[in-house]
């Protein structure tokens, strides 16, 4: 693996997860992992932001909880989100009494906070964190797209935004799955401006981070169970598998990418789903009991983000894209 | 100390550091310490947040040319900004082969990023990190209030956003500043919602993370030759020795704050500087000299941030804050 990858020689673990999701998210496979299924969308609140803010909440008590822990036992939250200043993280993070750390990295944020919270727990400094993501379909549509009221046609590369969110209690000690090491990411632009098709815009930052991972040549992909992307959906995750195919690094046989997985997809989705949930929830349920349970050994756990606003859209700039991975094991 | 504290063992350093200013910011005390010196705060730019990226890309490789070294010998830039999606860091970001983090922290991004990129280099996990952060007058008017066109009357108790950008190498090994703990921040929310008056719904984040930086006991705040916030303002600053003092600390003989020094406060700035970039440039210029020239022995630096966005407030919620600190030693 190349230099910029971060080996944890203590192995952080994640010791519990926590999970939610909304009730079109449950139809497709993670209804069976999931912890808490939505019927409605709104989960009480009066704004989508807030339903957001709340989900998010809810996992971060959720992963203390099915640790055996209190919120005072946890010594960190690494936390972001879509919206803009991540209200939902900042907000969700003022219910409680425990140190945070606001990140951004758009889709790619539960790679990132997992990575930013196994180095703290690696190197000494805390014991337990919770490293959390949510994402909301309205919020964000409300944020980088159209007033839904609108009701514009979606053009056959988009995604659909998951209504959901994950968090992983991460802890120095315990039994859970390792995090081994975490390759963090550079921004990769291809000059991609189409703010529909994200796929495509994402693909190139996943190839980059994946080839740095595999670099050093001392691991071939088929040592992993699975290289499962976040969020780039059917279309996306094809350009990937051309992109390293063309760089020497065949990843077709184990790869797998969350958003073209969560749904059935069967009219809107087209691509499949998108969102900082997207990853976090298919990581923190789905995958998570499969590593638990003995199904996967090992698995490289990419998300992806976008790093676009409708600012520097409006403003003719194209989209740069991030991916960080990390290792999982068990 | 109390447990939010945590103890770099192998005291990473800032080796070299880099400013620029606006053409305002520069009539004020840091103008004789600020590396580069606007004249024109659109810096070339056709937009204000071109020219508030172009600030940050300038800092970041102006940190990494002071210390003697090149691009491909930084591990990591960790970096943020106040703009929606943080555009400011992630477009900085792409213009360098290097591994980034984005976090968002609102105004304490400086400390925040300090924190991060030191846990990364004491835990042994990369050597070298780039922290930085920009603000910029205009841009942040457009995005959080009203159109400059507008010419809207600013209250009394309002700021005025630096224009401005910071940025801080900090090395495993090398002479410099060493970055000996990080207090990181709870989000506290007093429940202000007048988002004219930040130094007020910031002062109690600063308080709660100074009291926990010194609830331990071993030390007096007269350990430091100064307690430097980031951008409460006059009001705020005011606030936070009446808050402290109330709690049974008295650090009114040696705190001062960015944003009530940053400018030669005359006719619109009223309560002083705010803004991500107000306490990364005085840090990284003003004190960073200091330090180096040991004026100052050791301080402890509070950035202090408003984790609001335009949406919660419209939303009527009140603003979260939160402030992590950061202990200087030369």
């Amino acid at each position: 693996m190349g230099n910029q990858t971060i080996f944890f020689r203590n192995q952080p673990r994640i010791v519990a997860t926590s999970t939610i999701a909304g009730p079109k998210e449950c139809e497709g496979i993670i209804g069976r992992y999931v912890e808490t299924a939505l019927s409605d969308d709104m989960y009480g609140e009066s704004t989508y932001e807030k339903a957001e803010c709340k989900m998010l909440s809810t996992v971060i008590d959720g992963a203390i909880a099915n640790a055996g822990l209190k919120r005072n036992e946890v010594d960190l939250i690494v936390s972001g989100d879509l919206l803009n200043q991540i209200i939902s993280a900042s907000f969700a993070a003022r219910d409680f009494s425990v140190p945070f750390l606001g990140v951004y990295g758009a889709c790619s944020t539960m790679a990132e906070s997992l990575a930013v919270a196994a180095a703290f727990i690696d190197g000494g400094h805390i014991r337990r964190a919770v490293a959390a993501t949510a994402s909301h379909f309205a919020s964000a549509e409300r944020q980088y797209r159209y007033p839904l009221e609108l009701g514009c046609t979606r053009p056959p590369q988009a995604q659909w935004t998951v209504t959901a969110a994950g968090g992983a209690l991460i802890s120095a000690e315990g039994d859970g799955v390792r995090i081994t090491s975490a390759t963090l990411g550079k921004v990769v632009d291809f000059g991609v401006t189409d703010v529909n098709n994200m796929g495509a815009a994402m693909a190139p930052a996943a190839c980059d981070t994946i080839l740095a991972h595999f670099r050093g040549g001392k691991e071939e992909p088929e040592a992993y169970d699975l290289i499962v992307t976040g969020d780039l959906g059917a279309l996306g995750s094809r350009i990937l598998k051309d992109l390293t195919w063309e760089k020497g690094l065949d990843i077709s046989a184990n790869h797998v990418d969350c958003g073209e997985i969560i749904y059935n997809v069967i009219e809107d989705e087209f691509q499949g789903g998108s969102g900082a949930g997207c990853s976090a929830v298919v990581l923190n349920s789905y995958l998570f009991n499969k590593l638990m349970g003995g199904s996967f050994k090992r698995i490289l756990f990419v998300a992806t983000g976008a790093l676009l606003s409708t600012v520097s859209s409006g403003q003719g700039e194209s989209i740069p894209c991030i991916a960080h991975a990390v290792t999982l094991e068990r």
